[in-house]
Order: structure tokens, then C-alpha cells, then sequence
């Protein structure tokens, strides 16, 4: 059994990780954005890093994804009554992890040192990676203006046209040790691109200098699995953002994204026939189910994932040796 | 209507300053101790300053008193769930008041900056005044060596033997502009020293330097209430505390606790007795019921408080005639 690491953010992206996680346990690395990490009243708040510790404890609210399950809002209701921010309804659960990382961030703590410690507080196996431990702050170009992701999201509920994406402070970020030591693992057996937004969750990350070239080095197949399924996002607003920016809204136009990182990408049955004119552009191409309902969907997608890597790098092997 | 200055802190002296503010409205100041504030994960909570924000907003748990009505614990138990810091079970409802104070201290207001703002966000009228914006750290001597009061009454549940206090930091403190403006109100009617432990909540407070001078700068009349009724404490460890102390337990030795200080004191019914040993030490002495059970009780031991203090205003002016 070798090693995978997932890149990825978001419930898409968490749900994929879980599934990676029942097949392979410690030797998954799951890197993940952080580029829509805020500050909210004094607390370090990192959205993706957080969702991806829910979905791994099995402690994620099965229909929202992205807070814990059984959640509350007491100190919101609260804070509310006290006239105090309110913008984001940052639940009692989701709280009590903020403060043990701002508490430990204070005590001089890398963003990675604290995340791979709330894993082993919460008994995950896998290994939560935050992209880097530098701080990166993913900026969207509307018709409204600069937006961080959580006006985007929360205060304007999407709505502004995005018409590009920057990524403060990517270009003065390092590849933490933890990053290049998972991607330089001898037994790295896949890459895996999880199904999340390629704009505000996957380029953040590509972005980090040396990411894209560490990918790449340890030869492992790297294979992305398309969030657009039939023409449309099957969460959040990656097809409405690939529309703003003139691009095709469909699985070929995924791939595009990652053109020159990728091997080959897993598809949704419902595309498959698109498959062969990526497969004309030179990936690899799988379609299979790809919508994640269960716990059941989300180990057998994670398992023709891996499938498929192993697939890639055998008629990778066979087109070196011919 | 003059205005009137209370010193307290904990549950006791809520109480009465609640009863006083339905009485003189914004005319009250309630300048409370602040010598048992402690750090918890990052936050600055001040346990008499919230209990006496809760009292006078009238959302105080009408048993506990400390904590808000309705209180829950959701943050805590995920806490607990994350193997957090568990010692302090800090309810939802105050964390939420907590991260509001942390957040403005970090912008650099005073505490009492931040406690008149959170007094306008709950729609308190008096104003309540942390006993200074300088840290003092109430040190209890014991058995079991140098203790906080927070240590003493949560984790070691007041059961080590008392032998000495001492207020950190208090030599260093300085008096407010806000405190000095309400004791040196022309208006000023009385000062109140509320029923609260005379050790670790009303020492400390006058043990600001310049704290005794300014009570009776104004020449108001200084009127303790008791907190031991009937040899016993109602609420908290005071009655305890004397007896280690080798003092007296009793509402004498309480007037004999502020000594130089003080004009009369307001005694229990049941203390009936003492009144006349009391008032030959030279104290001006009221009996009534002092045990609050109700709001009324409440408004009802504030004004007789008032009256106590007019009365014997009028009997140092006729004496100072003679």
C-alpha cells in the first residue's frame, strides 16, 4: 500500500479526502487551501482546513458538509444581542477549534504543526496539511469590486460577476516540510486533484512556489477529478465562475486548467462523451459516477481513483519502455 | 436625586447594585474588583465585571447569579471533545461577551472603555467600572501555597486554609479618570460597600492607591452592607476566610475590616443583637433583612441603604453644628 496525497478544499474536495482516507489511513496527505483563511474577532479562521477536519473525525454534518454535525449558535445568538459582528455565524463547535488554534498560533505554532495536532485531538488518521504556513489571501475581481472569498460568498451571496483571481502573498510563500515530504514520499503512489473549485481552492494551492514541480517530481501520476458534472457545479460556484471567465463550463475545460500538471482525469459517467476529445488533448480520461451522496459513493469513487492512477502508470511505463 | 458609588463584586454585591439602579438609574456607578480577571484561551475574562454586566442588564441566571439566564456549554463540551483546556467550563453565552472584550482590548481601549460599551450593548444604565485599568492579581496565602482565587474556588473547591492575601500589582494601579469623576461628583449622596467578601473583593479595590481618600473626599457618607449574617456567609467563602484568619465571624468584624473607612454599616435582623457593640466602636448601625431573595428584596435593602445614608449624613451634620 503506498502513499497518496490529495490536494483539494471545500466539501467536494473533504468528501473525496474521507474516501482516500478508509483506503489508505496514515498514508494519505490531504494539502489544503488556505487561502480563504480569515481573521474573525481575534481568531485564525481557516474555512477548508476546517471542513476537511470535520469530514475526517466523521464528525461533519452529513447535508451541509462544512460545520460539524449537530451544530449550534449560542455565542452567535449572543454576540448578535451584544450588537457585535455578525457577518459570520461562526457555530459554538466550529468555535472551540478556533480557539485552541488561535491559543496555539499565539504560542508561536506553524498553521501545520496546530492542524496536524487538532487531527490527533479529533483521531484522524490521514494527515490535514494547510498549503503552506504562509499567509495567502485569495482575491476575486468583480463588477462589485475586490473581493475576499467570504464577501464573495457570505456577504454578497455569489453574485457579483468574477472576472479574475489573485493570490495575495502566494509569490513570498514556502512549500512547508511537511508538503515536500509527503510529495517526495519513495512509495507516492497518486496525486489525486480533488473535485473543488479550480479557481479559489486548487490554483491557490498550484500557486505556492515549487508546488507544481513537486507534484510532478516523484513521477507518480497525478489525476484530477472534474467538480463539473453535465455543464454544471455540483456544489458552490465553480461553473458560474468558469461562465464569467469565458470559459466552457464542462469537464474538458477542468482539465484545461490543469494542463502540463495532470496525467488524466476522472469524468462523470453523464460526460462521457466528452471523454474522447480529452482523451485527443492528451490526458487520460475515466468516467465513472462521480456525485458523492454517501459514505458508500465517496470510498468507491476514492477507489477507481486510485484504479485509475495505477491504470495511468502502467501505459505510462509501457510508452517509456516502447 | 444625587448619585450614588457602589464598591463590589460577585453575586452579593450585584445584587444590591441592581436593587440601587432601579433606584438612581444613571446616577449609579458600580466600581467593581477586577483582582480575580484571569487569561483563558486568549481571553481576559473578568468574573465580578461580567457577573454585575449580567445583574444589572437583568439577564443573570436568577439562581446562579454568575451567569447568564439559559447559559449553555456547547463550546465547552467540544472543548472537552478536543482535549482543550478544560478547568474553566466558560458557558456560550459569556464567551460571546468575552470575545467581544478581547477584540476591543487588542484595539487598545481601556478595560473600562470596553465595559461602559458592553454596559450601552446590554442596555445597562449605571455605569460599571472596573476598580482600575492597571492588572491587579489577588494572591490567596494558603496551606496549600500561593493560589488565585480561581484556583482556590474552582479547582481546589476553597477548601485550603487561608492565611494571608495580597493584591499583585495594586501598588502600580492607578485610579481612573472615570472612578475619580464619580466619587468626586458634587451630586454624591452616598458610597455603598456592598455585601461582598472583604478579602478578596473589596481589599483589593481599596487597595488602589488613593482609593480610600477619594471615598471620602466628597464627604458622602460611607456605609458598608454585611455580607455574614448570623456568624455565617450567605454566598462564597467569607465566613470561612475569617475563621482562618482567626477573625471574628460576624457583621462587627466585618465594620472592623473598614475601619477609617466606613460611617455605619448596614447589619442582618438576625444581628440584631450586635447593633449596640457595634455602634459603641463608633459605626452608625442599621438592621434589617439584608438576605435577597427578589427583586423587590433587592430594591428594598437599596433603599433602605439610602435612607440609612441620608440619616446619617444628617446626624454628622448635627454633630459637626454641636
Amino acid at each position: 500500500m503506498g502513499t497518496v496525497v490529495a490536494l483539494g478544499g471545500q466539501v467536494g474536495g473533504s468528501k473525496l479526502a474521507e474516501g482516500l482516507q478508509r483506503l489508505r489511513g496514515r498514508n494519505l496527505a490531504y494539502v489544503v487551501n488556505t487561502g480563504d483563511d480569515f481573521d474573525y474577532l481575534g481568531l485564525q479562521v481557516s474555512p477548508d482546513v476546517d471542513t476537511a477536519l470535520y469530514a475526517l473525525a466523521g464528525i461533519a454534518d452529513p447535508a451541509k458538509g462544512w460545520e460539524p454535525a449537530g451544530e449550534t449558535f449560542a455565542v452567535h445568538a449572543m454576540l448578535m444581542r451584544l450588537r457585535g459582528p455578525q457577518q459570520i455565524p461562526l457555530g459554538d463547535r466550529a468555535l472551540a477549534l478556533q480557539l485552541l488554534r488561535a491559543e496555539a498560533l499565539r504560542a508561536g505554532r506553524t498553521p501545520t504543526a496546530v492542524t496536524l495536532e487538532l487531527c490527533q485531538r479529533l483521531g484522524i488518521e490521514a494527515r490535514v496539511l494547510p498549503m503552506c504556513n504562509d499567509p495567502v489571501r485569495t482575491v476575486l475581481h468583480t463588477d462589485a469590486g475586490a473581493l475576499s472569498f467570504q464577501d464573495y460568498f457570505v456577504d454578497l451571496k455569489c453574485e457579483p460577476e468574477v472576472r479574475g483571481f489573485q493570490y495575495g502573498g502566494a509569490d513570498q510563500a514556502r512549500l512547508s516540510d511537511e508538503v515536500l515530504e509527503a510529495l517526495h514520499a519513495r512509495d507516492l503512489e497518486a496525486v489525486v486533484l480533488c473535485p473543488s473549485n479550480p479557481y479559489h481552492t486548487m490554483h491557490p494551492i498550484l500557486a505556492v512556489p515549487g508546488m507544481r514541480e513537486a507534484l510532478r517530481k516523484g513521477g507518480a501520476p497525478v489525476i484530477a477529478v472534474s467538480p463539473i458534472i453535465g455543464g454544471r457545479a455540483l456544489q458552490g460556484s465553480a461553473a458560474k465562475m468558469m461562465r464569467e471567465l469565458g470559459r466552457e463550463v464542462s469537464a474538458r475545460a477542468v482539465a484545461m486548467e490543469y494542463r502540463g500538471l495532470i496525467d488524466g482525469i476522472v469524468i462523470d459517467g453523464a460526460d462521457e462523451g466528452l471523454a474522447e476529445g480529452i482523451l485527443a488533448t492528451g490526458f487520460q480520461v475515466l468516467a465513472v459516477p462521480t456525485y458523492m451522496r454517501s459514505a458508500e459513493d465517496r470510498l468507491k469513487l476514492a477507489r477507481e481513483v486510485l484504479e485509475f492512477a495505477r491504470a495511468v502508470r502502467l501505459r505510462k511505463e509501457v510508452a517509456a519502455d516502447a
